[in-house]
């Protein structure tokens, strides 16, 4: 190994962005030298940009999502229906369900799903604020928008349990064919819960 | 689209990751949303090595390496032989050959190879003082460390030009089989190139 690869900066960044996911060593190396190629153009207003994010973005006290403020404009904006909550595991999801402008609610961000692989305990997640949550906003309707996992209908079956005594119904997104997919082309679980789930 | 992919910081992250080699969109919102869950762990550490790196690591005067010094510690070690000079087309490839210890002469870093496609042409690249360092080190040998593609070979094909009035012997590295290479892998021009080059 030559010195670049022990000690300098160079090194450490390479160390740092092949641990970001979906990154290894390789395309650490190409990020970091592409950098260094072009610091005017990408390296300083990457540099700039983080520091904004990580000056300015928050995680929302009440739902979890990321925004520049606490509450997020999402929890609030008086015009959202608070009687439903949707149930998501990630930012992103919210982000996805946004884009699709057809849920005019308020929403939940788990922070993950419950993994006994990865460590992901309950603790870990924001399961305990659901309850809270869903009895301040006058909830009528949880929606859990989570993967057909295993581990994700696991978490989706613990926060049934933890909602079963309050006056809310429980839904879930209907599992089926995406719009647009080949039946060749889909797995077993999703042709099963397709045929279930025919109307 | 919701106002983070308008107008926010977390957007703006989102585009300059989007516009590093390999990542695209979807890579950069898992990217931005990982950063952003695990602050202290990956977000501030990275943001500090790229200050580091911006700070403290230049480009060679002399070679076009990046070190923290320059001219770097390659054209900075006296035990190395003045003699060969090894042209390549990035800095990769210095410690990639630096990494197989086989190489202990001078390098010269081109900065990428000549390219219609990509507009790159010979002022884009360390082309003009690759001369002025054969004659000044008394280089007897530059040794073409270049791709076996149609734009590095044409690129060799200049640097020929350009030196073929020095008393300097210009080599290139073998084409051939990769070692551990399997026959019916390799593509045709790689097998007419180890057919050609038997010994």
């Amino acid at each position: 190994m030559n010195r670049f690869q022990d000690q300098s900066p160079l090194h450490t960044l390479m160390h740092h962005l092949a641990k970001l996911p979906g990154l290894g060593p390789r395309s650490a190396q190409r990020i970091a030298l592409h950098l260094l190629k072009k610091r005017e153009a990408h390296l300083h207003p990457l540099m700039i940009s983080l520091q904004q994010v990580s000056d300015h973005i928050q995680t929302c006290d009440a739902c979890g999502n990321l925004d520049t403020t606490s509450p997020c404009h999402i929890c609030a904006d008086l015009r959202r229906d608070t009687a439903q909550l949707c149930v998501v595991a990630d930012v992103a999801d919210v982000w996805a369900l946004e884009r699709a402008h057809i849920f005019k609610g308020h929403y939940h961000v788990l922070g993950g799903v419950l993994s006994a692989l990865d460590g992901v305990g309950p603790d870990d997640l924001r399961l305990g604020t659901l309850r809270q949550r869903v009895q301040q906003l006058g909830v009528r309707e949880v929606i859990l928008a989570l993967a057909a996992t295993l581990e994700a209908q696991s978490t989706a079956h613990v926060i049934r349990d933890q909602l079963a005594d309050l006056p809310v119904a429980i839904t879930r997104l209907a599992h089926g064919l995406p719009v647009g997919g080949e039946l060749d082309y889909m797995d077993e679980g999703t042709l099963v819960a397709a045929l279930q789930a025919r109307r």
